[in-house]
């Protein structure tokens, strides 16, 4: 049989447009993994009924020369936080009296309208809320975790289950996987991707994007899934490239920023060569490397906190007066009813932060194309840990995991993770690569390039 | 003498630029009528020392053929929030501890650019809260208030003590005043005058504008002020039309909305004669006239309120932690405080009213060109009264005063207020026309063209 995971989303599309190979074998290629493994992952939370039904069909349709998208007859999973027509949404709670319609998200409309088979949900933290995903196990130790709150999505594509798959990021829950599981999770400018059919977790911060193998995948899904909505109030009405057109340009020339402050305070000794590494390789590939420093970054936390809880407060109101919020997560409850007393002089304190931090970001963005750092400062944790060794520290994973990822949801700029290598327990590490607004074509050209060049990309876990 | 109050702002400054009258006459003028009779109006808390100095300058450059700008030589007030260089600035707070720079407002930046000799600052209610501006009295009765905030520019424009003034509006602040004193008022839309050096109020509520006698003015006024500046992360990069240009364009063939709920549901009796009286006169002009209701308005008082109080509360967080409020006037030290408590949860929820409220605007411009309907339910009231008569009801001024104001504040529409009449206790009632973003030309056409076919113009109180 062939490895169908060693093919990326463009070639497997195309050996399927030219009948080279089926979408029923390709289906049936990630059902059987998904059956064998996912006892041990936990990854899926609904599988659809009718996905061997749908690739039959597409090969009907492939065969006639109809229904040719750019992802023809592929397994793609769905975070269950995004709505589906033909399978049920939890959003990750079990709280009675909660329910969802069911009906396309559009970003799932814009995927099956490509050809895409949606193979099934995938397992979030309750409400997106979350840096890991109970009961989801990491691919690449099983005793890990895969980081959140798209850590079933992210645990799905990185053990082969699907060919790619939808996540979401508020403080980044689809980069922080996806450097946990040595995945590409691209979080497209705010306004990029519409939200609509998402279930909120904070309206301003929010985001969708790709998980993928490849930085080519990725800039494949957000071909397909980014353009106008106007049932995203934040979406923007902006011309879309084709995001592949630019992949193989060459970086040499380019100039990339290190933000040595925050970015670079405390991170794993593991994390800090791999990315001083990566940062020696896009100077000897003749890329010009600044450094620079956003001192107003040390305030960040403080408004993102603020911002999301207080979003996520307003958007479970209703669950609150009702006295659903009880029958949450403990976690989830505790941050949803601590959003309350959050104050709106407060939030309106953060949302000026936010103002400067974008500010300074577009002044160092006068002076680089793209700025590079750690996804994460730690790599992936012992399920049930809280807290983490950094060199003699032991450090909190709640705050830590997502102290490099925030700052770009507070901004809305572009930001990609990548894997660029191993830490000394064989976990994987992620870069960050972060551009100017609507420059992701930027941003995946730069992930592209170093991609090519390193070994990392698409290595599998052993399973 | 020559009655320059009878003049235009065009024709003064044409005059001047002619030397067939000085800006020095025209300032000696002013200061005369000012020393005359703002021991009454008590509109004035500052005046320039150096205005007649400026006026005799401003002569001999005129007479050397140069400076020749728009307002050259002409007496204007200023508000007493926005900063100037050359004056103090209170923002109406006697409170220790407070202080403001002695520069200029963009607004007065602006101003002096073209030539306008900034004669003085106006009363403003404490930080711009209120709909009074104590002890400021009403021109057409000394005892009645002029309303507020701007009651101090309104007062001294109506008195004749200066050719024009500029106000602040963030629920009503321009308008209100202008109603209550026989003025014309605009508000413009947000984003199209800068607020830089103007003392905070309500950031996404407040805009500044112009106080002046003729439609003709508030034209001049805005084509002087209007314009991009960094300085206001508010402010919008947009063409600036010449606002004097359409001014005289006929109007017939136009379309006005009159929003039947809201705007009509509790008006003194003078104020809805006068009002439907407008109305056709509009249609007797060749203008449709079309019906319509906006459900939502009902929940615009809360909504306006938790963003009022909190961005309120935001701006003088310094003061509340050094104590500094209690020393403000009662009524504003408990606004200040209140705000407080606002949520951020409850902030989101009326952002979010506002963004709905934005889009039945929106829907409703798709079949009119301006709305059009009362600037407020009720004339002025007599100083230290908190309780005036609609009809066989007792209302609440507070309530009442900024009802039909507010929603152009949330919306961030332009809107102006013109005199359309008197109450039978000889009070001024003022029409309110607010048009599409960015449409202030078409807003100050329709004013323009009611103006030109009514009696109700530069009409002045007997002082």
């Amino acid at each position: 049989m062939i490895d169908f995971r060693a093919l990326d989303l463009s070639t497997l599309t195309a050996h399927i447009h030219n009948r080279k190979i089926s979408s029923t074998e390709v289906v049936e290629y990630y059902l059987d993994r998904i059956s064998a493994l996912d006892d041990k992952l936990k990854s899926f939370v609904y599988l659809s009924e009718t996905a061997l039904k749908q690739a039959k069909q597409a090969d009907k349709r492939i065969a006639a020369g109809k229904s040719l998208g750019a992802l023809q007859g592929v397994p793609i999973a769905i975070k269950d936080n995004y709505l589906t027509q033909d399978m049920p949404t939890t959003a990750g709670t079990e709280a009675p009296g909660i329910s969802f319609p069911q009906t396309d998200s559009f970003v799932s409309a814009r995927l099956r309208e490509a050809g895409a088979i949606l193979i099934g949900k995938t397992r979030t933290h309750e409400f997106a809320w979350g840096n890991v995903t109970p009961p989801t196990r990491n691919p690449w130790n099983l005793d890990f975790v895969p980081s959140g709150s798209s850590g079933g999505s992210a645990a799905a594509v990185a053990a082969g289950l699907c060919a790619a798959a939808t996540g979401s990021d508020t403080g980044g829950s689809i980069r922080m996987p996806a450097a946990a599981c040595g995945l590409v999770g691209l979080k497209p400018t705010f306004g990029r991707v519409s939200r609509a059919g998402i279930v909120p977790h904070s309206w301003s911060l929010d985001h969708a994007g790709p998980l993928t193998r490849t930085v080519k995948d990725s800039a494949l899904m957000l071909n397909v899934i980014a353009g106008y909505d106007a049932a995203d109030p934040a979406c923007q009405d902006r011309p879309k490239p084709d995001y592949l057109k630019k992949l193989n340009k060459p970086i040499a020339g380019m100039t990339i920023g290190i933000c040595r402050n925050h970015f670079f305070d405390d991170n794993q000794p593991d994390v800090d060569r791999a990315v001083e590494l990566a940062i020696d390789a896009f100077a000897k590939a003749g890329v010009k490397i600044i450094e620079f420093e956003i001192p107003r970054l040390e305030f960040g936390l403080g408004a993102i906190f603020a911002i999301e809880l207080a979003s996520s407060t307003a958007y479970h109101d209703v669950s609150l007066r009702k006295g659903l919020v009880a029958n949450f997560t403990p976690d989830v409850r505790t941050l949803v009813e601590v959003g309350r007393l959050v104050s709106a002089a407060d939030y309106l304190k953060a949302e000026q932060l936010r103002t400067l931090l974008m500010q300074d970001f577009a002044d160092v963005f006068k002076t680089c194309d793209a700025i590079v750092g750690p996804t994460t400062p730690i790599t992936a944790w012992r399920s049930g840990t809280w807290r983490v060794p950094i060199g003699d520290q032991d450090t909190s994973v709640l705050s830590a995991s997502w102290r490099y990822t925030f700052p770009y949801n507070l901004t809305g700029l572009p930001a990609i993770s990548i894997p660029c290598g191993f830490d000394r327990q064989g976990l994987p590490i992620g870069l960050q690569i972060a551009g100017r607004p609507f420059e992701e074509s930027v941003v995946l050209q730069i992930a592209n390039a170093y991609e090519k060049s390193h070994e990392w990309v698409n290595q599998y876990p052993a399973l």
